[in-house]
């Protein structure tokens, strides 16, 4: 089976519809700050464009700081089973990316060997998959949302604590979608702050976030607008999902402009779970009730590009005050924001 | 088919003759350090690990400095016609994870996850994987080693200039080899940098970094020793190949006891791939010759392992002249070493 040609049709599909507005993506591109892989939404990223990124990262760390959270770095692969218990394939089967390695010995490795000769001499895009028949599942999936990995680990540790816990992760992240636009790549990097407690501190904590989202958009001077949303549900049943999804306001979305003329590019989420994976994983609360959890999410790539389709191509052109956020004293800055909009009183005390 | 058998036995041969000297993944576990995920080789990282590996991270920077890398940074995924024309399946053929997708309609779906259901009514390590015979190869697979990415890219711009060209990465990569040793993880960053010119560029380019990573493990105040060294080449056939590979000097390892009682741990690795992907990929000299490349690999995860290992897990109990190193003025204590050790001299001029 050869998905070359279904992805070079969707690729196409996504071009026509894109129409001749991949500026940022081009642009990016011919800067050097993106760098083409020749497969559409897997890029290399420049010196720049990891520092910009890394600097968001401090300012996202000074904006959630009073809340102590405990800091967890995960690799983007999850186990199996816990990615199997998380029903992520019950909504979006397509997205996920599964790890299969070839666990043959010497006569299975000449058949790969020999079936890849065959495909290589085709070109590139035609060439065929059949060197793959032997690729078994491994244990491991890749990472589908930043959070996904804590919820078990934060099981096997028994009730939680009264005031609840909140707990930072970022990394990166698969989505099966190729797509020109930049603003929807394959891999990409999710910051996230997760709140694990009753259903009280996890509504408190999503709010506290939807205004620190705000700001800490307004400091980069990009345009803000917070709406409903919902996630992107697979199949014929997935509308009715997605409807289910508003009509609870689950989740909202921070939207900005960033490289797609069909509309604007969520940046930032804000989302409430209830107990989805409280139950699945029993994670308690100190008085024995399944605990809710929720979860803001940074898209890295996300908001870095938006500053550089809003602020040019030359960080060094950039409004001064975004300028001194990042390059400069960026937890003063932070903390003066927050004790102006008084974000800091409100959200000062998770519990 | 279900591999759960294989690995838990694989497993268990590994706890075996590893022994009772399981204690630094046990004692790193016990502190918070790596934190289980149920999976081996498949840890989370406390916020201490992963300052420790970026202060180790900024050392390295200040030891190529003068180099003036080109700094690029890619995904921990790469495009399949890529690493397909590596090569890499004739040598690694059972390390390589290639990522596959759900590419079906709603039918296909329901079928997914009636095989989920069923598979989930069985205990976690009994489940099988019936639910991934319908997931496909994508057009993207993890990446092996930091480098791989970059030689496409570099092939893409043209004849190398008269120096060279040098470059810096880091990402996650992936090999399948489930292991209760905390040196051998399925998912780990590698730091590189990566020589393209002549053979004599590349020569001298190890040559250098033998001596700056010999003096950057003794500034850590860890053992060095350097040896020559082989790539475990799958299969029958691999020793020879091994053997070759040492009779010609094309790898360099230094190694430190981590965590494996039955020998030390590569973390450094100093290699010499010839005109292998210069070939491969058509890169060429300025003068219209092929050209070579090698590189210098750093093991994140094992260096960081090995400062626990030979400084303790409190990192406030470790050396002076180690906290001072990573937690002080990084840049100029390296600079200063550089220059008593004069290999700042030595290499100061990549060309």
């Amino acid at each position: 089976m050869n998905l070359m040609t279904d992805a070079a049709a969707a690729a196409a599909a996504d071009a026509a519809e894109l129409g001749p507005s991949l500026t940022l993506r081009d642009e990016m591109l011919a800067a050097g700050l993106l760098i083409d892989t020749g497969e559409n939404g897997l890029y290399g990223r420049s010196q720049t464009f990891e520092d910009v990124l890394d600097r968001l990262n401090v300012a996202i760390t000074q904006l959630g700081k009073d809340q102590q959270p405990e800091v967890l770095r995960f690799p983007p692969a999850m186990r199996r089973t816990d990615f199997e218990d998380s029903e992520y394939l019950k909504s979006f089967p397509n997205l996920a990316g599964t790890i299969h390695s070839f666990c043959g010995n010497d006569m299975g490795h000449h058949r790969l060997l020999r079936a890849l000769d065959d495909a290589m001499a085709e070109r590139d895009d035609d060439r065929d998959d059949a060197w793959m028949e032997q690729q078994k599942p491994t244990r491991v999936v890749l990472t589908p949302a930043a959070c996904y990995p804590i919820y078990p680990v934060m099981a096997r540790r028994g009730p939680l604590p009264a005031e609840g816990r909140t707990v930072d992760v970022l990394s990166y992240c698969f989505r099966h979608e190729p797509s020109l636009d930049p603003g929807r790549m394959q891999m990409f990097r999710q910051r996230e702050y997760v709140r694990l407690g009753s259903a009280e501190q996890v509504m408190a904590f999503r709010q506290m976030w939807i205004e620190r989202g705000e700001l800490l958009v307004e400091l980069l001077k990009l345009p803000v607008e917070v709406d409903l949303a919902n996630d992107p549900f697979f199949g014929r049943g997935g509308k009715i999902v997605a409807d289910s999804q508003r009509a609870q306001a689950l989740k909202f979305e921070l939207l900005i402009p960033v490289a797609d003329p069909r509309g604007k590019t969520a940046c930032l989420s804000f989302n409430y779970h209830m107990d989805h994976f409280g139950a699945i994983w029993k994670i308690v609360c100190d008085d024995g009730s399944v605990a809710h959890t929720g979860c803001v999410g940074f898209g890295m790539e996300r908001i870095t590009l938006a500053l550089f389709r809003h602020h040019g191509l030359d960080v060094n052109a950039w409004p001064d005050e975004v300028r001194a956020l990042l390059w400069g004293d960026t937890e003063a800055r932070v903390a003066h924001a927050m004790q102006m909009t008084q974000t800091a009183t409100a959200g000062g005390d998770p519990a």
